[in-house]
């Protein structure tokens, strides 16, 4: 059955996070790189945690504990002003360059679907200037990914078969989560890294949204 | 109202996993810290990304794909026999040496809630001597910490009010999974981790179960 439809993941899928990377850095020269994967993978761990414990907070809320955490550990100073030149940069990442080519030579319809609040997506979103279809957020459901509700809220707003759909991520957990719920899967393996093993593999890995067209 | 029972987490709380660190360090020099560690977080992603897709499998089955998982990631060669060995270390940890009084000092009912599956944790508490009113697993409920019912498994085998279980774990996202629920937390911090960002704090924080008593 041919894709009717794409649905993309937002961070590190469609846009390039490190720009965070690099401000990380700027404002503590020599350890932006460890702080940058701590935070990272603590805003991860929170979503997943508190999706379970069924005690949700928006992903801006979360990403802020995440950052506060990481400083603590590494024994970094987050003055309430770092915190917000570093949220900020959430606001204004570039896309990846094969992005805007890549959507514009895609036909059917096209949607974001992030764990991403309003309050980061809208404005990023707005900031870029690319034009999706719908931008969702699991925020109207109070849960995160992998939860198959989730990739239902994109399945419900685009009404065609699960199979017509093409989920597109970067975060292999999130295209298996996609894929666990019955969506046709591109995996954009962009760091080379082995396939996650949680009983399922995607449809396809690609190195570059272009290889969708 | 006074603690009537206690409920222990198993790894890293009551067991040492570090006999699995130096086996890995005996298969692979050089390599052991750095394995043991993506072996232990893909261990725990995989619990919460399985529970959340509504796709549970054994912490033994999650415990193989991790270690698979992490292997292939940084470019060790995995055999079956050295898989064989590792999963092996599992069913013999030491407690750690606070353990054996901690538990024989305290009065009331002791029981394990664990995220190690039948096949995993009851050779291993047999093979320690300890003993314990009950050995609880999330196998049951086929979800993992830190989801609420698992923690309501340990409250409706103990049979007394929420407040006067004391639960006891060295991972703070557990013990705080345990106090959204409702629990008496006591985080026995073994690493001098900051407290985790979940919107929740534990009731104690103490450096050896021995303050238990």
């Amino acid at each position: 059955m041919p894709i009717g439809a794409l649905v993309f993941d937002a961070y590190g899928t469609l846009f390039d996070v490190h720009s965070v990377v690099r401000r990380c850095e700027g404002l503590w020269p020599g350890k932006g790189a460890q702080l940058s994967q701590l935070w990272r993978a603590k805003q991860l761990e929170y979503t997943w945690q508190r999706s379970l414990m069924k005690r949700y907070a928006p992903f801006s809320t979360v990403t802020r504990a995440a950052l506060a955490y990481a400083c603590e550990a590494l024994g970094l100073e987050l003055t309430a002003e770092r915190m917000e030149a570093l949220m900020g940069e959430y606001l204004m990442l570039s896309p990846y360059p094969d992005v805007p080519d890549a959507i514009e030579r895609c036909a059917g319809k096209k949607a974001i679907l992030t764990n991403g609040s309003p309050d980061m997506i809208e404005p990023l979103v707005a900031h870029s200037g690319l034009k999706f279809d719908a931008v969702l957020s699991v925020d109207k459901l109070k849960t995160y990914k992998p939860a198959p509700e989730v990739y239902a809220l994109a399945l419900k707003k685009l009404k065609i078969p699960k199979e017509r759909i093409g989920f597109v991520s970067s975060n292999c957990w999130d295209a298996l989560g996609a894929k666990s719920f019955g969506f046709t899967v591109y995996w954009i393996n962009r760091l080379g890294a082995p396939v996650e093993r949680l009983g399922f593999t995607p449809d396809k890995t690609i190195n570059s949204l272009l290889d969708l067209a």
